[in-house]
């Protein structure tokens, strides 16, 4: 079915994509079309069940001709590899019974991404129906645990906007800097509200619009405090654009570090990164920089007694879709750019 | 020569508009096409000198017949009110040429916002050359210095930036309640960049892209320090839409304000104000809803031990044109929503 | 209920709109906030019943304070004028409980714009339930039918597009111009596929995405017929903006007509029009210079063996809720442009 | 200097590329970077001379160091493939000088697209300065030209109008059902308008702005009728969105061939190009489908007497950046979609 690489077919591992349909799951769609090592083998989605390919999303063209089934936890047999790019709360109730072949997870949703019951309660409204699995999935912001994912069967893939954050704070909070609460100012394009039909989504409400929402009480500010341990007031806002989160972080400066100081922390800490790129004063980090691409643009600027950071991430890629094919080929063992070469548009 | 007006024409003022073909200058003819007491009778612009309206800006169906005109200081004879949307940095060295007659002026560059010639040197570069005027001049926060505005011959049109954070941040300020640095993060559309040719302001660098400028050294700082005396960390950003400011502000709480103390404030200091509204917990003020409208729609949230404020302005109306004409109603005695009653658009 | 024009109230005709929280309820609501004649009493809408206005449409602010009411046919007691802003196909089904009174009333929905239930049938798909009132309604091209309109009590308001088309042929029309079929390429904004939930509609799918539909089959086409007698091809595509109707339109020029003699035919037949422009080479009409009015731009090329006709409208206003209360202002009487004197905003 | 390719270097052939700053300059140098057999060992810039890539364009991440350099012909020293993208009118004047070498030139300009002087001085108003050399260019829509360029040195690459133009109407006219003037209403995205500092590319005049241009007087007709022989009516139209074409191309049907005889047409003159996708009534083709890759997406529709036909390209791909490399790799013998795999983004 899988046209371009046919030819190597038999040595690649096998995918199937839950919810394949969505912003993200046709993002790992796309991003595998040019994964050396992997090939797609089912799609699922629920409400295109029987539509081929070529009718909902016309643009995969390497997948034209496969046809969404209904997933059910039978229908991973035969494969290699399971992205689950579901809403949230729907694979802590069926997780269990995927468990016990050598089938690899990477679970796109919050279900497994943090570690206390209690607090996916508090955030999700619900009682976690696989706390034994919890422990069994790493966080996987690739930049931080990666040691962790190279032994995973599991991973819970991050929240876009805690990708940027966290991506963003890591350097001064493993520097032992961040002393006070971090303000954060959040704007992300209007796939972060995915592809749901929302009054709020529609062209015409987004288009020339901005606004806040969920001020003080966004579920990422769970998934930052899990990894970073730092207090945040997290504020997010949608920006009308289709791609992209710009993350502005706002932190005291009691040491007085100046600004070559704290460039020189992020470039010590991310001197091999493939994804992440350090600007200082010279250079706005932006998002039509990096849409398209898995990187991270950060730029930093120490003025009067503040810092502030910005951090830009391509949300579907880099904020999701991009992070799990990175996450998946640290657990694989395959080069960790593989099939997220891609440079971002430019416009 | 202006058409629609043209039989009342005896008994309403005579304005001329200087930069009329800027964004804020057409925003002010086209406001003033509603205004019952104002008659637009001279347009000037260098660049566009001997054109007509109608080949610059044809929606300005009202005067498509006026012709642009290049501006100096005896172009004024014969005119009531004079309005400069010129770029900062020309008027202060004219503006002399014009004390001794009975005009009024509204400035809406910033040549005459700031008191002190030493801060006026450091955020625009150069040395004032009407120290004697400043004084003059009284800082048009309509809402703020109504009283100073009813005597004055002579307005300093404030910034959009400075007029959605001042709203934003007056009633705590008033109150005494505002006792830290505010971190505010801003964000306008592109007109804010002006209608000038720059790399940046182009259609396709700016679609789909979002970052910061200028973080902790833009001009209006010294604008908000001005008038409400409060210290800020000011991080403006451009976002893809044309026009709409909103501005999020965030404030230490140390004396645990409840949501209900801080919009009680809100309330008291705006009851009678036309043009603001006040949200809770239940809307987010956002720029659609005041696109094309002299209104500000302000969220207040009270989230932990922070409150944050939000402030939307339409740029060009409430902070440019639309002040202005504000301003010189209060100046001239009319009804200060003259001119001023269009809604927003809403999309 | 209504603040702004509450002491004036007495005097002037009560409307109730139906179909409030639509786009085009909505520009009727907004619209009618600067009518000197007509005061908003009640607002309907079946989904947001019971909501206040400032709820659902905070831009409306002239009438925050009214409570969205489910319609039906009794609801009309005490109100003189009702705009019926509902999907096509309803009102067909309960206009004639409406007869008996004075209620004056402007359809926008295409109920009523057809004078043959076989045609109705062959585009809307349903049985016309009401043939005998077909007659009665006026179908209001204002102007070209506003003699019938002055004496009507019922008026059909006509599409979007075929508004924008029909004054884009009509003077050719009128002058026997027109001998074989007019290719018409039209764009609509994206509130011309209306406030409903729909996967097309969504912010994400319609940005930067520049698509044709129903070639050759929309519904418009009926209206176009109906009024012009004239042969089209009509094909109508979505473009990536909120407001705005650009319809290109191709002619053969057997007689050789030059840029001179058709400009001179639409400039007659438009002399006194007070919303329409006229432009030749040296301008192409376009939707920024319309969108926020109720004028109609439209621009003549005469190129070769061809007559290109260009004509812009907003298609909420001109297109909808502009030309209903411009209909409406002919059957009562009143000055055509009341609350219609709102220019485009520009950009 | 190029980073990620740097062990295969010695096997590659090395590339400059002239006007590596404008739209089409860096999607060249962001295509090749997935090229097997191409890196990029020079970009040229009058205007950022000196400048490092990362400065300008920092989502080219992989020539991040590069260096801009002032062009001139002797700069091509050890280059083995250049791309010329510059205004047009620039490279007839110095072609001459890189004669005699075994250099592949692609010009993305249009001074080697047609093959009469006569109709270049008609279209670009001056005189051509190498007449000499215009029948040593191929004209490279590939799909058409694709023997002629496997052994030419020298490729003029088309228009992106026109590109998507012949792309839509090849099929019918090498059938020979083409017997009457094609009226084509063509839009294109912005980038079209290239990189310059233009009034009407600014983002706030093209947002939500749709209007016309240059109808039947584009450059781009000449191309049409070179490749095509037929006679059309051209019509281009500024679309508020980055990248894409589409073309609405309406054809006489005196034959009255019926939607599965045309679709059979093309069909079977496609059926092995790897960038050409053919849909019926069932799909819409549209730019949000092909941005971002080099396809070409085209719908059929027949509808009463008339042959409708849509055809979409990125503007800044097939219709420029990627034809070009496409034309290269047939010049050069590659795969000949080397470099050239990405899929659309989709959104």
């Amino acid at each position: 079915v899988q046209k371009q690489h046919a030819s190597s077919h038999e040595t690649k591992l096998r995918a199937g994509i839950v919810g394949a349909t969505g912003y993200t799951g046709q993002d790992i769609c796309r991003l595998l079309a040019s994964h050396p090592h992997i090939s797609i083998d089912a799609v699922f989605s629920r409400q295109s069940e029987g539509a081929q390919v070529v009718d909902v999303s016309p643009h995969l063209t390497h997948i034209s001709d496969l046809t969404y089934q209904v997933f059910n936890p039978a229908s991973v047999s035969g494969l290699d590899v399971l992205f689950l790019a579901m809403p949230h709360g729907k694979s802590h109730a069926f997780m269990a019974e995927l468990v016990g072949s050598n089938l690899k997870v990477v679970d796109l949703a919050a279900d497994f991404r943090l570690s206390d019951p209690a607090v996916f309660k508090t955030y999700y409204g619900i009682d976690h129906q696989n706390i034994d699995l919890m422990g069994d999935f790493v966080l996987g912001f690739t930049e931080l645990t990666r040691d962790a994912l190279s032994t995973a069967q599991y991973c819970a893939n991050p929240g876009c906007y805690a990708t940027s954050v966290v991506l963003g704070l890591y350097p001064l909070s493993k520097a032992g800097k961040i002393t006070s609460k971090v303000i954060i100012d959040a704007k992300s394009g209007v796939t972060g509200s995915g592809r749901s039909l929302k009054l709020g989504s529609l062209y015409c409400e987004a288009n020339g619009n901005f606004s806040a929402y969920s001020t003080g009480r966004h579920r990422h500010q769970a998934e930052i405090a899990e990894v970073l341990g730092v207090s945040t007031f997290f504020s997010p806002h949608l920006s009308p654009m289709n791609r992209g989160i710009l993350s502005s972080m706002y932190l005291d400066n009691p040491e007085g570090l100046s600004q070559t100081d704290v460039e020189d922390i992020y470039r010590e800490v991310y001197k091999d990164e493939p994804f992440i790129q350090i600007f200082g004063e010279s250079h706005n980090a932006n998002t039509a920089q990096v849409a398209g691409s898995n990187n991270c643009a950060i730029t930093i600027k120490v003025v009067d007694d503040k810092i502030a950071v910005f951090s830009a991430i391509d949300n579907l890629i880099k904020g999701s879709a991009g992070q799990a094919i990175q996450n998946l080929n640290v657990m694989c063992g395959f080069i960790e750019t593989s099939g997220l070469e891609a440079l971002a548009l430019g416009l």
